[in-house]
């Protein structure tokens, strides 16, 4: 997903948990500003500034922001927050979808994005080893003497630790995986205030519990992450894009679904429906023909990549596909790309004055057809703009409602949408969430999802953060 | 590692945790009688085939074998060792290398090799659900019109419950990966007694706590794996096997690396010592030369193998490699493959009456080649027959000792050289286990390794299993 605009259309959950809310004890609020001098704030510019998300949730304030500049600035505020029994919230750059980082029990928000170094880049290694508030676009820009890139793109510039915390993937994903395999160990400070690493540098390990991916994806509530080791890939010596139309949204489905089959390694591969074509032609200026359509990256050596496009041709022409239109400059993909990522706020401009509500599931590829056909039917009923979009070689895909932010109606009418969706989801063996995590937003989901292993997850909470201090109030209730 | 043959030379924490043992209540033993009536074993072959594994751990009789039919048995003896106070510890191929199935404080040895269906084969979607007992081979066989196959190779017909179980790899890992990247989600009875789904069937979800990795590894115990969701990939159109000789160790060490740092994406890459091909010559009746050796496989298109072939031809040659000797044809990549499968065997071959003592350290592969060379003048110190071999292209490697087992003094050696091996790989940032596990055999160097991290895997053992009755003992001590 692309990062979406600050909206307070959705209070889901969080009207329940307010009322947890204490004010910060006196002497907290002192020691805090002792330890932290400026680094402890709480003017409200700064508290509204980590209070709303990027997303449809009802805007939360902390009671105070701490920005992080070291793992012993971590400890320290750790500390003092469990002996004053104050919560503490973890925030990156504020670009997660769920209400993952909004502090909904109060307590202190967590900036980390001041831990900003990369730390070492291990290029032999195929590793860097980078503080949580690194952006991946900075990241990126840092790597690009070495010939090696970190291919985890969720389309937000998202922090390393936010993308950590709820195992996000993307674009890259189909070929690249996710957070889970780019996420070497972690460097993570416990609620007892204890700094402890995840795992060595090796490539592989069979070591103990897989604590690294423990972490990945719990969203901040068993510990914080002040260090991630990830793994890098070689720049490809070809990268070729191009955007190919089809007669059918089945089609485009099933031209990705056959190449995956023939074995091509997609690098990228997104689909966009009509409406959401319409709103990129319009947001970015551009002039692609307005059906169901795939944008392609392909990456290798320059004669694998012309064997993979050639299959990918031929399987898209059995399909209804058109011509390529190809992009194979890095300028030319800059323009495709972005396109693609400011798909968001290209489906949200097609209504003046809307707010975006994206939805996430994931289901096996053998299944995304049909999904997606159903999904469209179902869309067809309602008269709010709804765009679909996603990442159709992982089975992953969006829907982008663009919704009256003071109607009532319109919000109960895409929560039943939605929760047709995931129910239908779920019914083909899939999850309510491919990427943007649980948060507040998918928790009576996740049960209906997973069932009694989400009583295991809140064993595991309760043994680690006994105190339910660490961003308490996400991913589950206790 | 390839499995080793069964021996007792080594009585490693096994001494202390025996003093542990309780005779099984009368009460327990009739209930075990009703309810699996010939599935309940208490003879002392099946005793002695439980208690002895292909590793050099003493042998430690559990107090009785349940062979598991269904999820329904395993949840049932659950409930009876748990109200019992009986460890119960489940049981593969018992081709585990670190004691891993050992029932040190005695109990139920639950026998999964009965449960060895495969449940559901998604071609469409790359998967299939397979019961624990399934063993890699015979799901390969099953597999084989599908045109799909499941990479994971660690040189043992292991079960796909053990390998999961202690997060195995072997020598495909390098392109495909391991167990951890393998499992798409398990089904695992908990030491409640309860049947939980760690995940759906999509590719890829950011729905909670990633309980499938947690499990994978975990050796047992944290719950038992009574069915495997694994990710299948398409068999290449050509695979094309090949060995190459070098003048020295480093040179076809830093040929891996340079050839990995290329993009180049090798299937397999194994490498064997000098010792090690002399092994292999006499024990698979091959004429290989004596010298530094890569095993290679080379996955794609035919065009695509043909280039990977070229560029790490061209690297070899820069590195003192000599002419590729290739095995195209099927039967020919089985001789070869073959022969690396047996390298255990065949280094304790060397001796004859000896017993097999193996390591497995993992390293950045920046550091490979030094490693390597530094345990190589170790190895020159003793008069015990020690051979190299490795996954090279993980940075994965093992020695195997054929060593005297009725002599103590050659067992303190060897303890003590893995000792210097194992800091050595710590101190250049790498495991004491790349895909063995820690069993009983690891745990004081799991503990250097990690440190307080591994306070949080004992926090999350008393969490989940708090009688401590679900393969206690492993791993580490509470």
């Amino acid at each position: 997903m692309a990062s979406a605009p600050a909206s307070s259309s959705r209070q889901m959950g969080a009207s329940a948990a307010m009322s947890d809310r204490k004010p910060l004890p006196d002497g907290f609020v002192a020691a805090l500003a002792s330890r932290f001098g400026a680094a402890f704030q709480t003017s409200q510019p700064i508290l509204a500034q980590h209070g709303s998300s990027e997303a449809h949730f009802a805007t939360i304030l902390p009671d105070g922001v701490v920005f992080a500049n070291s793992t012993q600035d971590v400890v320290d505020l750790v500390k003092l927050c469990i002996a004053a029994s104050v919560p503490i919230v973890p925030f990156g750059a504020g670009t997660s979808i769920e209400g993952n980082a909004s502090p909904v029990n109060g307590g202190i928000s967590l900036d980390m994005t001041r831990m900003d170094r990369v730390l070492a880049v291990n290029a032999e290694d195929f590793d860097c080893v980078v503080e949580p508030g690194v952006r991946r676009e900075e990241l990126n820009q840092h790597l690009r003497a070495t010939g090696l890139f970190f291919p985890i793109d969720p389309g937000a510039n998202a922090t390393i630790g936010g993308m950590a915390s709820t195992r996000a993937s993307g674009t890259n994903a189909v070929r690249y995986g996710t957070m889970k395999d780019a996420v070497l160990g972690l460097e993570v400070v416990t609620p007892e205030g204890k700094v402890i690493r995840t795992s060595r540098r090796a490539r592989k390990s069979a070591a103990g519990y897989d604590l690294t991916r423990l972490y990945v994806g719990s969203e901040g509530t068993l510990g914080i992450i002040t260090a991630v080791t990830l793994r890098l890939h070689p720049i490809p010596e070809t990268i070729s894009a191009a955007v190919c139309g089809f007669s059918t949204l089945g089609g485009a489905v099933n031209t990705v679904v056959q190449s995956i089959q023939c074995g091509v390694p997609l690098a990228r591969v997104e689909i966009l429906d009509t409406l959401q074509m319409r709103a990129v032609n319009r947001w970015s200026k551009l002039d692609y023909a307005e059906v169901p359509t795939l944008f392609f990256e392909f990456h290798g050596s320059t004669a694998y990549v012309a064997e993979q496009v050639e299959t990918v041709r031929t399987i898209a022409a059995a399909n209804g596909g058109g011509e390529f239109s190809w992009a194979t400059k890095a300028e030319d993909r800059t323009v495709l790309w972005r396109a693609r990522h400011e798909a968001y706020y290209a489906a949200i401009n097609l209504r003046p004055g809307s707010v975006g509500w994206a939805t996430d599931v994931c289901v096996p590829i053998s299944r995304l057809a049909e999904c997606i056909e159903q999904t469209h039917a179902d869309l067809a009923r309602t008269t709010i703009p709804a765009t679909i979009l996603g990442h159709v070689g992982d089975g992953n895909f969006h829907v982008v409602f663009a919704i009256d932010p003071g109607s009532s109606d319109e919000q109960a009418e895409v929560e039943a949408i939605n929760a047709r969706l995931v129910s239908r989801a779920l019914a083909m063996d899939g999850t309510c969430t491919g990427e943007h995590g649980i948060g507040i937003g998918k928790q009576q989901w996740l049960v209906e999802e997973l069932g009694e292993a989400v009583d295991v997850m809140r064993a595991i909470k309760r043994a680690l953060d006994p105190a339910n201090l660490f961003n308490p109030g996400k991913i589950f209730t206790l």
